[in-house]
């Protein structure tokens, strides 16, 4: 028997992995090793190792996944959704299709911390903040939340923390979506907050409430008028917070004008496809004066040091990297590929576009009603936008079954009641078929449309005036300014991101082809599950696979970012001890070093958090673990521990350390943000935790966004499993623990990719990319540490697949800082390492396995020629002031200074170390002033000159 | 009844024009009119205009466009095809049709005639020259012809210019691919050149030859050893043309090796799917010697101004428009994406990827092989590289239905033969199914596979030795490598491209998604055609549309750009004499105006030309016209005439002009080039043509693609279309005309482009298109008007859709040429105007209806500044050499040069007229030399320094 000879073209891992194997040995040699082998058995604690290879198969072609993955989409079916409830169908325009989702310079970008390389995506979400501003009738808008359900649970988070007086009750709206309610009784109740559910109108005792949240439309259809109610909230001391439909703004009086104080919702019917479930952008507005409590990413505009407007993100102060333990929100992540693409949904269309789109969905909703008005249903909601409610006792189940023939999913709202929401797709086909399934034989044009909109409701005040909702309504134009949006950023097409904790690898095009296709794109997250065959074997297998990748036994795929499933995976270990009576274990243990969600994390889900100290190593002080974990021993619920360490080391005793949290009651959580070193060589679930996240947009693949989708499942081993977040779609609500996100199966459409990334790196490629990513991060650390000092390693002197590079002693030596280095890099076009963290004024580096020796080697190359500009100050030809360093990043507007009188040529400023001018990476602003920003704080778009002519 | 009130989102046409309806009413108001209908009437003449409208029907909506289109390309049946015959499945890597075939980037780029913009599509098609080159083991290849069997065609012509000798006889092996034969039969007779077909080791006699060729492995599979008849029809004064395999030379001794002069054939293995016919690069090789009788385009190495390295077309003399009659091709067109997307992949695999798929294929092939000898299946051809014939007396019919009901293809060679040809796609499991169509049940692993390459002809010597096809075989690298050459070009992504005469307009994203999918994309051009039903169906009705439009009554799809169109026109015409007996009509009329084709393709159809005379006003001199006619009354074939004509304007004697050519029995071939210009307003067929080609990459929204893929069907009146061009898989060779493309339907995959183009834009936005195409050029024409005269108006003072700027006269003023404009326009970030044609030293600006009111303003404002610099000159403040015009276009090494002396500051050179400086598009390069270029021709690609460490 001879195997087919497989041309090497068919292996993905060898695409996916960037040095070759003729890289692989010079790399070696120069970290000093004789094989791959020889460094991880330096690298990786023989303790932990594994020793039996994954069971995951053998790699698949691109092209066999691409056939399977074909095949597992057509088990989907697409049907119609007309089941509303937060999830409509929309028109992602081809045009933001293909340049913006499908475009790797959008989809492969990293969060914008650096400023001065994200001013495309920052303007976008600029665009996207005001954009929800104006619709929403409030003062400012963050970028972006995971959806609409987790942003009421913030919103609801910012009340409390904003109501002056001490109180723990919160109304909520009955007919809030199901979902959200939902998730709001999951953040609640670790908190002690108690949530009063009832009629906005008939049970709002607004005294002793912290705040209530209604929503407008409400899940039913209706649409009141809730001056009273908030009114009364307000009156009485507590904040009022909306959910609204940001189209049904376009018609209706926006809740800041109806006195509301915060607004939130979704954006995902502003051209985001269902998927599912997700990922979109949820959004939260707010009033000017509560701005320091908003939670999540926000967009501001500033100057840069030549004083030109620049972006960034600003007022940081408010985030859980900064307030640790005492943040109200674990919140990291925007779901900024969404909000950009919701953001040029709206410029493309413009505030007139907008208004017809939702006038035509409220002409047929119209039509709809009319006809079944006559054909003798009763209609629970007098007035609506997009959704009826219609009373069908004793038939539901028949027109459910009848719409589904027709391929039409409508909502049981319950055994009395049908819900039918219309969106920008429904077609008079569709309500026609509707008609059928309620026994109607009529046709659409017979039709004539009338206003159901309340009259004392209807919107009069303008928005999205600005003139970037004007002006791009051409596709040739909308294209361009795409364009020139990407191009101002720097992004993985073009260049190494060298993120410390953040992996950031290729996402391959043949992973994300498939999130395109209809059957994956365009389910809605509550279809029935009969129609979602193909998601379910994919959800199934690709659990199965996390399972044997970690060693853990179940897998929830719900969160939607890491810090989600932190929260999630602390719930799992709080609903554990509670179930066996040790409810009142409520301390968790977080070394120093840890991601600030850790705490943050922590605190939401009701834990103290006690600190544990990490020694000289970098390592976690057993000794401190151990004396800390006794005297809590009575209350021990967790540790909270990140492997490896955010120092980058592999700690030799993580049993040790696993055993002790064990002995004294407590829980292992292991934060698997840095699972990318240990895929194939290690499992958490073998050697002793109990927990962990997986950042499927680090290790598996997912790409970032240019900050989100993030995704967080939660692996957990048996005793655990019970404790997985539920959801009332699928359990009614009886789930030991509640929904931590508003879908089932949170961000469901992006799971193809890592899926895909699986699939195709096999077993072998999986291991084969955890031991280049280490050897990466190794032959940086090697041929750097000449330069500059790396700060922690194993005893052997290795590192794991990430390096801290400590350019501490230059800053008192010459002044110069990380934050210099970091925008130098710019220079030479790379994106900067993660600058402090988890040590304040070190650059972590981590090159992950995806990029190739010539790009190390140009990345090594770079830092060698700073370490140099470095080395003339300190030698004092020019002072730190004076040096290229502190100019960095350089633009065009510097080369073209006719009054240049630096002590370095514009050649050695622009092009240092012999860069190519040809194919140079130019920054659009110089360095950005972030006190600036901070003191004078605009989240809106400014007037732009150039638009006035 | 109330027709559904639809938003306007839904309204394609407001998407694809550029100009709001507002901004429409304030361009009248500038032109000097008050609506467009009034614009209208003094743009096209009376007599021409259309009373009725289009009966196309109304526009659809993109996702109603791309449902339908759905449902079109799911009558399509993906079949497995192993017909062979030039065709071959092939995988188009992801990161390539991601980032390369759907990317506007590179395929609205422009033919690379400014080569400062150009230089990232002049690099890759370097490569595929390079790749071509080294392959074949000639020296020279051009940037891609058409397919290979037009290529062999030119071979031949190249051959017959290069002999010494007038000979016409011309030797074709007897098993080249059938089409190639047809396509040389076509070619040959109009010439009056004989082909000999035959053996070419039993039936060649040199003497008396101006070339022969061979193809290597013949359509039957076999090698031979060619360096025989090679040599004897070398020895004998002619010279030898080798069609070949290129993934077959991977492990085959090259046609160069084995004495030839000339390789042809085809890339589309490479990466580029079969499309059911095209588009693919056609390849031509070439001795050095021959080089400038090489046709089509030819990538070569320059320097710019400051001596630094730059690619441009080389040996431009050699081409139609400068050689007109006397060129012995009329190709302008290649496939550059098509011969991008080849190169790319062999970026990718690099030689030994390449071998190992090769290896692979005949790994399979040797497997089939032995199994079907095992069932005792006699195979005609000894040796093999991929594909088999096999003896099946009796049961042909029977086995290849058998193979179809297993959903593959086989090739009927004849009625006692079937042909097998394997691919980079071939499974062991259709491998195994074939084994079960030929009545065998063997398992694929129970195989060895053997070598069946003759011993004599393994290839030993090296290719693809040059860097670029070794570093980029990461994905990543890949993808960098792609966007750092796409960054280096400016396409329609990023601006206007205003060029007269070749109507770059939006190529939309929902027109270019349906490409992609598998059902329009893997077909086989020969599969049944009842498997192409969905294309037969859009043939069908997009030729009826075509007529439609045109007034025409019959449409051929096959010619692959507009020469092509022209050289099958011009066939039609005469073979319809020849058909009434007037064989020795062979006089063609071309105004002086004429696109250099013209002539060209007069030639090539063996007619006779003689240049009508225009007048001072550019029409065409009706009283030379008729003087001429008359004086070749007797022999005249036809007139070429394009309308509205190369100057801009619409002649208004357009009808007198047809009635004198046909009262003296010509026959009128309308040139379709500016089309744009009358879609919905006026039909050619209407006013007197007898045919025309339609440049469906012009008109009909086809992209560029940076210099192809062209389309140029030809539509005609109901006497000519029994001479439309056949094809001997449709007619079995039986028609009066052969075929003049490889293809039955030419470039087959993108006709959806134009089909969905035109039923989205439907009747009324196809023609408020063109009259904002008038609108738009006539708005340029009236604002620049002050600054540069505009060369030819109507009576009224009007332009067509285009217009010519005549800066002449600053020549002689202040020695500033319509090359420094052009170049400076680069600085504003513009791509040139077409220069120098029609005539010679102005420009010809055609901004089409896509361009928006703000980016015309653009441009105008633009001329506006050069125009001001030039009266800087005018007024003695700088000379023309001190200019900014000539120093453009203007580069980082400008700005960084610290010896700065220019009259002008460094803003003022590189950010004119205030442009944004963040945002600007910056020329890799400065002008490029191109005298040294021609002088020191380098066409492969270069050593690169940085490569070498």
């Amino acid at each position: 028997m001879t195997p087919e000879r497989k041309p090497r073209s068919t292996d993905f891992s060898r695409r996916h992995i960037g040095p070759t194997p003729a890289d692989i040995e010079q790399m070696l040699q120069a970290v000093g090793v004789s094989s791959l082998e020889e460094l991880i058995q330096q690298t990786v604690p023989a303790s932990i190792r594994e020793a039996e290879p994954l069971n995951i198969g053998p790699g698949l072609s691109e092209t066999e996944m691409l056939a399977r993955m074909r095949a597992i989409a057509s088990k989907n079916q697409v049907f119609t959704s007309l089941i509303g409830q937060g999830y409509y169908g929309t028109i992602l325009p081809p045009v933001i299709q293909r340049n913006l989702l499908e475009n790797p310079a959008w989809y492969t970008a990293y969060t914008p911390y650096q400023p001065e390389i994200s001013q495309g995506r920052l303007e976008a979400l600029l665009n996207f903040q005001t954009m929800v501003a104006d619709l929403t009738g409030l003062d400012i808008a963050n970028a972006s939340l995971l959806d609409e359900a987790t942003a009421a649970a913030e919103a609801m988070a910012v009340a409390q923390r904003s109501c002056k007086a001490p109180r723990t009750a919160f109304f909520v709206d009955r007919n809030v979506h199901p979902q959200t309610l939902a998730v709001l009784q999951t953040r609640a109740e670790p908190l002690g907050w108690q949530l009063v559910v009832g009629d906005p109108e008939t049970d709002l005792n607004p005294e002793g409430l912290f705040g209530a949240i209604f929503q407008y439309p409400d899940t039913l259809g209706q649409i009141r008028d809730l001056r009273g109610p908030i009114e009364r909230v307000k009156a009485a001391g507590g904040l009022a917070v909306v959910a609204a439909d940001l189209l049904a703004l376009t018609l209706l009086t926006p809740p800041g004008e109806l006195g509301a104080d915060i607004a939130v919702g979704s954006a995902q019917r502003f051209g985001v496809p269902m998927g599912y479930g997700g990922p979109h952008a949820g959004y939260m507005a707010i009033r000017d004066a509560l701005k320091r409590a908003l939670p999540g990413r926000l967009v501001g505009v500033s100057i840069d040091s030549r004083g030109n407007r620049a972006y960034r993100l600003t007022l940081q102060t408010r985030e859980q990297h900064i307030r640790r333990e005492k943040a109200t929100s674990n919140i990291c992540t925007a779901q900024v590929l969404l909000a950009v693409i919701a953001s040029m949904y709206a410029v493309y269309h413009g505030p007139e576009g907008l208004r017809e789109i939702a006038q035509s969905v409220h002409d047929k909703t119209a039509v709809l009603a009319a006809g079944l008005k006559r054909l003798g249903f009763e209609r629970v909601n007098a007035h609506f936008f997009d959704t009826l409610t219609i009373r069908a006792e004793g038939r539901v189940e028949e027109i459910l079954a009848e719409a589904r023939r027709r391929r039409i999913n409508l909502r049981k709202v319950d055994e009395a009641h049908i819900g039918i929401a219309l969106d920008e797709t429904t077609t008079p086909e569709v309500i026609e078929a509707v008609w059928q399934a309620f026994g109607g034989d009529f046709r659409y044009q017979d039709f004539v449309p009338e206003n159901h909109l309340p009259a004392a409701l209807q919107r009069t005040s303008p928005y999205l005036t600005h003139p970037v909702f004007n002006r791009y309504h051409s596709e040739t134009e909308l294209m361009r300014y795409m364009r020139r949006l990407a191009d101002r950023d720097l992004a993985l097409d073009r260049a190494m991101i060298p993120l410390g904790s953040c992996t950031m690898k290729l996402n391959a095009a043949a992973e994300m082809i498939p999130i395109s296709w209809p059957e994956f794109a365009n389910l809605h997250p509550f279809a029935p599950a009969e129609q979602a065959q193909g998601y379910h074997e994919l959800f199934e297998t690709l659990s199965r696979w996390l399972c044997e990748i970690t060693g853990y036994d179940a897998v929830s795929l719900q969160p939607n970012s890491g810090a989600q499933g932190e929260y999630a995976g602390l719930l799992a270990i709080r609903a554990y001890h509670r179930s066996r009576g040790e409810g009142h274990r409520n301390v968790c243990l977080i070394p120093s070093s840890a991601h600030g969600t850790n705490p943050a994390s922590a605190h939401m889900a009701g834990m103290e958090v006690v600190v544990v100290a990490c020694d000289a190593q970098g390592y976690v002080d057993l000794n401190d673990l151990e004396a800390k974990a006794k005297q809590h021993a009575d209350r021990l619920a967790a540790v909270m521990v990140t492997y490896p360490s955010t120092h980058g080391v592999f700690e030799e005793k993580i049993r040790e350390l696993c055993e002790i949290v064990h002995r004294y009651g407590g829980q292992v959580y292991l934060d698997g943000a840095n699972l990318n070193a240990q895929v194939g060589l290690a499992k958490p679930g073998h050697y002793g935790a109990d927990v962990s996240h997986l950042n499927l947009h680090k290790t598996f693949a997912i790409p970032h966004g240019g900050g989100g989708p993030g995704m967080g499942p939660i692996a957990v081993k048996a005793h655990l499993a019970p404790f997985l977040p539920g959801h009332p779609v699928l359990d009614g609500g009886t789930a030991p623990v509640g929904p931590v996100a508003a879908a089932p199966y949170g961000s469901a459409s992006i799971l193809p990719i890592s899926f895909a990334y699986i699939w195709m790196m096999g077993s072998e490629g999986l291991k084969r990319a955890t031991e280049v990513a280490i050897l990466n991060a190794n032959y940086i650390a090697s041929r750097l540490e000449p330069y500059f000092p790396v700060l922690y390693k194993n005893e052997k002197g290795r590192v794991a697949h990430e390096c801290i590079l400590d350019p501490r002693a230059f800053k008192a030596r010459c002044d110069i800082t990380a934050e210099d280095i970091a925008k130098r890099l710019i220079d030479f076009g790379f994106h900067a390492p993660t600058m402090s963290f988890p040590v304040a004024g070190t650059l972590m580096v981590e090159p992950t396995e995806s990029e190739s020796k010539h790009e190390l080697d140009r990345f090594i190359n770079a830092m060698i020629a700073i370490r140099q500009e470095i080395a003339q100050i300190e030698r004092g030809e020019l002072t730190a002031e004076e040096s290229p360093l502190r100019h960095a990043p350089h633009t065009v507007l510097d080369l073209a200074d006719e009054n240049w009188n630096r002590k370095y040529t514009r050649a050695q400023g622009c092009f240092p170390a012999g860069q190519s001018a040809m194919d140079k990476y130019w920054s659009p602003v110089n360095r950005v002033d972030n006190v600036y920003g901070d003191r004078n704080i605009v989240c809106s778009c400014p007037p732009v000159e150039e638009y006035a002519s």
